[in-house]
């Protein structure tokens, strides 16, 4: 099946916002076998939307816009349709009772422009969008496919995942397809492909792994495509097979599944353990301790952090000793070290994460270059350190040092605890 | 003059990427004056990448290409060019010299691969391009101009600016035009429209207000766009002009212009002020000093923060009072008030922000529902609070707490010192 995606609306042409619904759209389409093969954005222009769908039509099987759709806008894209198939706009009651009630229970005024976004092209078949007052719209002409939705993200996945994916599924009984995604931190793309050749050699024909590479991180996604024979517990069977071989060969690289974080399975971690976190950073500003925060219910593991930011506050708040920033300097093992010491005991905390270094893209000498970090894990117990030596973008440096420091605690919890 | 856009590259059709490349070089076409009429993503199929082109080369004056060139790829995009326009493929020998000194400097080997890289359409023109190995590439065709760039975004945006943009002003003897940006926060895109009514009603007709809302903040573009007669100083003026009398309306709300952050702005002001700041953190876990820290050079007015997730650390690290816990809760005007005193102390810090709130999803009561945000801005001497109450969005939350609180430390310095 092939999916052509059409995005409506002058403010992607002009650059004011990244169309960031047709990747999401098409990330979907692929899970679930079908093919995109073009992506275009047109301009609000009737004619040019009724040109460029009109050659989707030949082109794809299923043709999916969104924008121009609604109230505020002039609706332009189901008048661009309704000319199209050659057919007339009627007055849809069922509609516009619906938004009525919608608007007298929030006490707004309905208006003349809730009649216009009313008006609905006929041989629709109309798909009900509960996160707002414009319905999708399901056209079929020939043996093609054309639904259109609003380009507003929430409302789009809504309509997405709730009707028109079941709908194409049904319509095309489309095969079988299952897939798993391992994330895996501290290998890179290349090393990964080594390791596992000999298990992706021996893949069946209708298994495919894809790398999905990200800064720091990998996620490895394994399919397997079935036919008309197939039934999705085989499927399921034969992917499940291959990742328990990857999951032998990754081990401890892989941290988690489908749609986990690092944030979130080193929250998880703390929680089961019952231990307490605090966190002690000088070049990622907070960043660490930010990105613990996204976590809804961290406060049950994390106590909370020091931003040491100038040597005074790492000497007075984390009892960094003078001599040692004296001696080594701010960005060494030394001092991070003590930073994990200082950071258990003035947050009474069970494990600390430290950091110390130059992010860039000024501030370094021979000895300490730019992108020279420090890392610490643990407690007085037991600390244990890293030394990176990353490049001289500043936002990249602090966002993978983020992400490598909450790797490193995983692998310090479930070596340690 | 028309453009369009055509990104080559499965990876975009699969939704591995986003599609950012486009609405970059659409937002620098358009202020130049350009009109972006299409953007479309293909394949890196051969006749995919023709029939676009060739449809493309119909329908707009100017066709810019990304993708689909370099070492890696097969350099799909190339012969698509060539066959399209009838030409054949020569072997440059500078383009060769070139990428062998390049390889050769970093110790790398040269392949086979480098030499079919520098197979090349006849009548191209070639666009060094200092950020890789991979050329620009120019061709004319009747009244046509095709351009294909590498997608690497750093590669595609230096020649977009140093060689594409240039010469496209060149050939098409473009009309000067005179863009400034103001940058507000405080009012809503309406709120604004309705104060400057009066000034944009007296806009002549070729000048243009735009307003471009993002989370907290609304930036303002005023442009005017000349013709044959013009000249850039008096279009300038014109603009200046404008933006002088929104200025006076505006006032406080305009935090910065152009390329500006909150952030930048707010660490301009200590700097020249000579001020210390600190941060005390609890529902934004260290995102305001990690955006701080965010810009090189903040060690000169930043000393550090203290991320106070638990009643604990808020006790003991920022000093807070068991009392004034037990009373008014970790989320009240107490609590950020003793917040603020406690960091300025803590930090040595002569001003502070201090943040308490309920970020969400959960976590909410009858009496402090969920999105309920205090912030206090000051020192023991003078200290300022704004209560917020947010939805239930707890990433949304947190960065809109952040920007509003930088912003607010801002007018803050602006009054009080």
């Amino acid at each position: 099946m092939k999916v052509h995606i059409i995005t409506i609306g002058d403010e992607i042409l002009i650059g004011q916002i990244v169309d960031t619904n047709s990747a999401w759209m098409a990330t979907q389409l692929n899970l679930a076998g079908m093919e995109v093969t073009a992506i275009k954005t047109v301009s609000d222009k009737l004619d040019d939307i009724k040109t460029n769908i009109n050659a989707s039509l030949r082109d794809a099987d299923i043709v999916l816009t969104t924008g121009g759709l609604g109230a505020t806008k002039d609706d332009i894209t189901k008048k661009a349709i309704a000319e199209l198939l050659g057919v007339d706009m009627y007055f849809d009651q069922e509609l516009y009772d619906m938004i009525t009630t919608f608007f007298q229970k929030r006490g707004f005024p309905i208006t003349d422009a809730h009649r216009i976004q009313c008006m609905m092209p006929e041989t629709m078949v109309k798909l009900t969008n509960k996160m707002g007052t414009a319905p999708g719209m399901w056209f079929e002409k020939d043996n093609s496919i054309l639904v259109s939705m609003p380009g507003v993200p929430y409302e789009m996945k809504y309509l997405m995942e709730k009707q028109i994916l079941p709908k194409l599924k049904d319509k095309f009984g489309a095969y079988p397809i299952y897939h798993r995604t391992l994330l895996t931190a501290g290998f890179g793309e290349t090393q990964i492909a080594e390791r596992i050749e000999h298990i992706t050699d021996a893949f069946p024909d209708n298994m495919k792994l894809a790398f999905l590479p990200n800064l720091g991180e990998v996620r490895l996604r394994v399919s397997a495509y079935g036919d008309e024979n197939s039934r999705e517990a085989e499927l399921k069977q034969m992917v499940d097979g291959k990742v328990t071989e990857i999951e032998q060969i990754m081990d401890n690289a892989i941290y988690g599944y489908e749609k986990d974080s690092i944030q979130n399975v080193v929250g998880q971690i703390l929680l089961e353990k019952g231990l307490k976190l605090g966190t002690a950073e000088s070049c990622t500003g907070g960043n660490i301790a930010a990105r613990i925060v996204q976590i809804s219910g961290s406060s049950a593991y994390f106590n909370g952090g020091i931003v040491a930011y100038s040597n005074d506050v790492k000497m007075k708040r984390l009892n960094v000793g003078e001599g040692t920033l004296q001696m080594y300097g701010a960005v060494s093992e030394a001092t991070v070290r003590e930073m994990v010491a200082g950071c258990t005991k003035a947050l009474d905390a069970d494990v600390a994460i430290a950091v110390s270094g130059i992010a860039g893209p000024t501030g370094g000498t021979a000895d300490k270059p730019v992108g020279l970090i420090w890392i610490a894990i643990g407690n007085p117990e037991k600390t244990v350190t890293h030394k990176l030596q990353l490049g001289k973008d500043r936002l990249k440096n602090i966002e993978y040092v983020t992400k490598r420091a909450l790797n490193l605690l995983r692998l310090y919890l479930l070596e340690s605890y």
